[in-house]
């Protein structure tokens, strides 16, 4: 191969779509450190303050809580395959792309899958779930807190009694919320929870948080059959992140050097602090959005405050219009999935990326981007953004 | 919690166990590139390029060559569960640790597994293989290429000869070795590889490069049972990587960079350069610890050049010399692992690792740790090698 390969060079972006979000410069920086090897005394002790950071994240006392080694969907796929054996009934709530994904993974360990399907866009009821439990006793039922396809916000705290009652254990996916909201996962009597590094996090994308309560890991020890996948089997992986310390696969090593920065900066800042950072920024975004005349996919009571569905107007072009928004600001904003394919952008504040700049570029750039396409909207965003900020 | 997290600070390290491995600085460098979107239009050239130089590194033409997004280990996986169904016969040769642990993951994916073992320390012979699927007419033959737990370097030429005469497919683990000794994985028939980013490519540990060519690729399209895992079904894996760009999972971003960015030394130095200055560290290596008078655990025709266990003498505490290194010269090596823990020190001269000054000063360092134990060497082990560096 004669081929010159240049060096890297992708400019400058705004991650304001449903993950990666920005980076702050600290866990940039922690990319850097020195490599050391997965057994070496000192990346043991960063093991010990990684999980001990992800407790106070997940304000949980749970001593199995560390980071799968892969991506958010590893993380859902380790919760299914460890806490399911074959034939086990399985209640999901599908209300959108990534509980329908949850669903296909218990079908794939051989879950008895109970489906439990919403519209897109509505949030479940303790009183549907209710209903489910009693006519299908299941095991595990299995909900997405924050659906990135949707923009919905899951209240958990009743259907976390519901499923208690029926004494099945309550399976959370937190990928796009930890971090963003107040999920107290002990308070709450989640048993198992999931996240992935590269929402609120704000972490390169590759690493799965988790966390499992003593029931959860009853579940796993007591299992019949060994786990479906010999990589994300937990009953083997705890013994690595755990007093043994026997080795089972190499530590990404790097990307945990991250998460454990990413972490201390959530520790330094405090948690309801980035909760009401969160809020600021969704509101001050969302009086823009409504000043535009433009439409939420969710209605109001059930948006998630760190990615939302904006509906395009009839006539614009959305992918013309996020292409004029990457072009021409560096900004990342998502398309729609699934039944949102081609129908709204899905705008994320996430971690990092939620930032006042952010939101105030953010709407200015969309402005420009629709005036392109001939759209005068109904108000200035920026101006309602900027009044909300002023206060 | 009050407690306060102080900044990432292990210090310098030498790595020169069975990886990770040192890195160049620029992937370090490429490890701060500012993140982008795992959809973004540069991050698809990225992709490209990664697939391309990795085609460059397995020598091979096959369209289907990417990273998997987890460790060595889940690239096992991958190349285990998509290859294998339920009830189909395959044939693994177990000559060290990984042998054992491929033969696990048969069995957890549902195979009947034949285990053809050897002793650790002897590779396997085309006879062996050829005796052991007359008995078993096998759809899949995996064996290792480089045993890190052994130091091994399994000929593969005939066995893939024969694996092909019996119909079967040629599964090969080259965690250990690609990149380090020549693999030309078309020419040699082997049907499906994999690799781990953090040995002789000298990334971050956190990817599992694999190629599988046409047959291997029509045995996965062809299956008549889902792949047992979600996350590594390559069927679903292949169409995000290729054409379609359909999203799976949220790629590990800033691991790609990285990546790219060390195969792209790599084909800047030139595979055949690479490779002799491997040969040729190796060879200083073993100088200096024949003069020391130390024993390898694998006879010399067998040795890979990147990884070998060296025994410990008699009355040596392995570990403590190992911290002895540690901590007086921030060398990492490895202890034994398996039927060698206590007994061996497996060093490693990967990739980056690979170098003059890091045999010299492991050599050096390893006289004085033995010193401190009261054992003199046979003979000076620097000078031995300072002299095969001399010509």
């Amino acid at each position: 191969m004669e081929k010159n390969y240049g060096p890297l060079n992708p400019g400058k972006r705004m991650l304001m779509g449903p993950g990666p979000s920005d980076m702050h410069p600290r866990v940039y920086q922690a990319l850097i450190t020195p490599l050391v090897g997965h057994l070496d005394p000192y990346f043991i002790q960063v093991m010990d303050e990684t999980k001990e950071l992800l407790r106070y994240v997940f304000q949980t006392r749970n001593e199995f809580t560390l980071p799968v080694s892969g991506t958010g969907s590893a993380g859902m796929e380790t919760c299914v395959c460890n806490l399911i054996e074959p034939g086990d009934t399985v209640l999901i709530c599908v209300g959108g792309y990534f509980g329908d994904r949850m669903a296909q993974m218990v079908e794939r360990h051989g879950g008895r899958l109970v489906r439990l399907e919403n519209e897109w866009g509505r949030p479940f009821t303790a009183d549907q779930v209710n209903k489910a439990l009693k006519e299908n006793a299941a095991k595990v039922v299995g909900i997405v807190h924050a659906e990135t396809s949707t923009g919905v916000l899951q209240p958990l705290e009743d259907i976390g009694r519901v499923v208690h009652g029926h004494d099945a254990l309550f399976l959370v996916d937190t990928v796009a919320s930890l971090g963003g909201v107040s999920i107290p996962v002990d308070e709450w009597g989640i048993d198992a929870c999931y996240t992935g590094s590269q929402k609120c996090l704000s972490c390169p994308p590759g690493l799965a948080p988790i966390t499992l309560n003593d029931r959860a890991v009853e579940r796993i020890v007591n299992r019949k059959t060994p786990v479906g996948s010999w990589y994300l089997d937990m009953s083997m992986v705890k013994n690595y992140w755990g007093g043994s310390r026997v080795y089972h696969h190499t530590a990404p090593v790097t990307m945990i050097y991250a998460l454990r920065e990413a972490l201390v900066l959530m520790h330094e800042e405090g948690l309801e602090n980035g909760f009401a950072r969160h809020a600021l920024n969704y509101r001050a975004f969302r009086a823009g959005i409504d000043a535009m005349g433009l439409k939420f996919f969710v209605e109001e009571a059930y948006r998630a405050p760190m990615i939302n569905p904006v509906l395009a107007p009839d006539g614009i072009d959305e992918a013309k219009a996020r292409a004029h928004l990457l072009k021409g600001y560096g900004i990342e904003v998502g398309g729609g999935l699934g039944a949102l394919r081609g129908k709204a952008w899905r705008v994320g504040l996430m971690g990092q990326s939620s930032q006042k700049d952010h939101v105030l570029l953010f709407l200015g750039a969309l402005e420009e981007a629709l005036l392109a396409q001939g759209f005068r909207t109904a108000g200035s965003g920026t101006a309602a953004a900027a009044a909300v900020y002023a206060g």
